[in-house]
């Protein structure tokens, strides 16, 4: 196998992880493919709860398959054992695979490269290649595990000049179907969604996914607020997301809250979707960011994604931060 | 030939037609290709002052191929005489090409179809396919013809939330310089160039073309204030670019300005340069449209372009308007 092609799997595999977000929480959702001369004999990815495990998964559907073929998995192999299950590392060293390529070392001190001595020891061949792919598959989790709280995506939906609604509010509607309907997906990806105190006394958003068999995906909902709320849970300021149980936080804003999260640096993700319109004076998408000079806004922020959805654009930008 | 060849010949001779502008005006700059058994045998697009024209330019080149050939141009070929020179349907009947191919016929009354006329009159067959490529390359003059104003151009260089500076006016720079220098090649293209009286006075913008060989392409400069000022013509109002002798406008800003062409639907074409920065409380792009509904904003811009320049995105966008 070339190092393209090892690549090219573990891309794959990071899609299998996609059907484990956000149900996988607390776990990571890893992906897994077992290749046996050049042919899938098992895949798997994390299930809701977060176990069985990717590996596990797989190596169930390969049986006798899995002896001396690769095995491509998004996270390293857990080395820990727990009641709910025995540690991956064991699983793959007993199934005799003669390579695992892995994406992203586990951060977990219970694993944390010892996933990888364990197979080693056992005699496999263990690759750890460069895969930005896999790590931005496991955000969620590696955003908890260096800062101790959730990956936060920010969604902003405007016009070409910026603004979110007419300067009377009116927001019905700026983008159009494709484009909201994007948002629910989008939505089922989050463990929580929150808004702003004003957004959601002034709109009552019911911020769930409304999307034909997804409607068991909406994630819990807060609010960013000092006041109580009914329906939803609270946190008073931008740093308090730190205690909201999830991997994957969407905010989707209104103008306030979107700028005291990206005042914070709390946000790692920005989702915008732009719909052909000028506004004018309208209502801005952003409040105040307290920025002295241009200087500090650049550098900041990469394109990652962008797609037509109907009339509007999608662009999909990630925060740079250096490795950690 | 096919109808698809037609198109791509036509397209090569749009490309030919930019060459000559601005520098045509008043007159259209036309492209033309002479294609004989494959091969191109001639050429020619629109002299500085608007002659010899591109038929003229190219049936020179083309000499006795001519003869047999097919003729791609991108504007019907002119009826009228002048004391510049001979009317090139005379030049092409003379020519006796097998096939003449028109992009788009042409408005002016002393032609009007009557070129094309003379041609078959001379037993030379002509096709007139829809090209929107060739109309598109005679935007200026075809708006000219329609409006009896220039083609009107809207640049708005922005951060992803639609600020064109910080709250203290800071601008430099929101883009980078690959941004910068693209503007520049857009300034070359039109023959004038208009900014607001608040952003003359602020800013003294030179508003000239700063690339190497094409210094002397700077448009003649117009400021819209009802006040005096130096170094530039004046109108007062945005209906008032009637009487400004150019076939392209560029406009530049600032906020009120552009919205001020927008309120009063003067705007042909959008140019949005956008930095991947947030600003918050910045300055804005656009002043205030007078809108009353979202629903009045929508429906009136095409995308037709889009590239990366360095870090930023360019994006034009095309009012669409019913046909003529």
């Amino acid at each position: 196998m070339t190092a393209a092609s090892d690549g090219r799997w573990l891309a794959a595999a990071t899609r299998l992880a996609l059907r484990g977000r956000p149900a996988s929480n607390r776990n990571p959702s890893v992906g897994c493919i077992i290749v046996q001369k050049g042919r899938v004999v098992g895949r798997g990815w994390t299930q809701s709860g977060g176990r069985p495990h990717a590996e596990a998964m797989a190596l169930q559907m390969a049986g006798e398959a899995a002896q001396g073929a690769y095995v491509y998995v998004t996270l390293e192999p857990c080395a820990h054992r727990s009641e709910r299950g025995p540690a991956c590392a064991d699983l793959l060293a007993e199934a005799r695979p003669a390579r695992v390529i892995v994406g992203v070392s586990d951060p977990d001190p219970r694993t944390a490269g010892k996933g990888i001595e364990r197979l080693r020891a056992a005699g496999i061949e263990v690759a750890t290649p460069h895969c930005p792919d896999c790590a931005e598959s496991l955000a969620g989790y590696l955003t908890r595990a260096r800062f101790q709280r959730p990956h936060v995506t920010l969604k902003l939906a405007m016009s070409l000049d910026g603004c979110i609604a007419l300067a009377d509010g009116s927001s019905q509607w700026i983008t159009g179907e494709a484009a909201r309907a994007h948002v629910h997906s989008r939505r089922a990806l989050a463990d929580a969604i929150l808004v702003g105190g004003g957004t959601w006394r002034a709109d009552a958003p019911r911020l769930d996914v409304r999307l034909p068999g997804l409607e068991d995906r909406s994630p819990s909902r807060w609010v960013l607020t000092s006041r109580d709320v009914d329906g939803a849970q609270t946190i008073a300021a931008p740093h308090d997301i730190a205690r909201i149980p999830a991997q994957y936080l969407y905010v989707e804003g209104g103008a306030q809250t979107a700028a005291s999260f990206l005042a914070a640096d709390l946000v790692d993700r920005l989702e915008v979707y732009r719909a052909p319109i000028v506004i004018g004076n309208g209502l801005r998408a952003m409040g105040d960011l307290g920025l002295a000079t241009l200087a500090e806004a650049h550098g900041r922020w990469q394109p990652v994604e962008r797609r037509k959805l109907g009339p509007d654009i999608f662009e999909a930008f990630v925060r740079t931060r250096g490795e950690s």
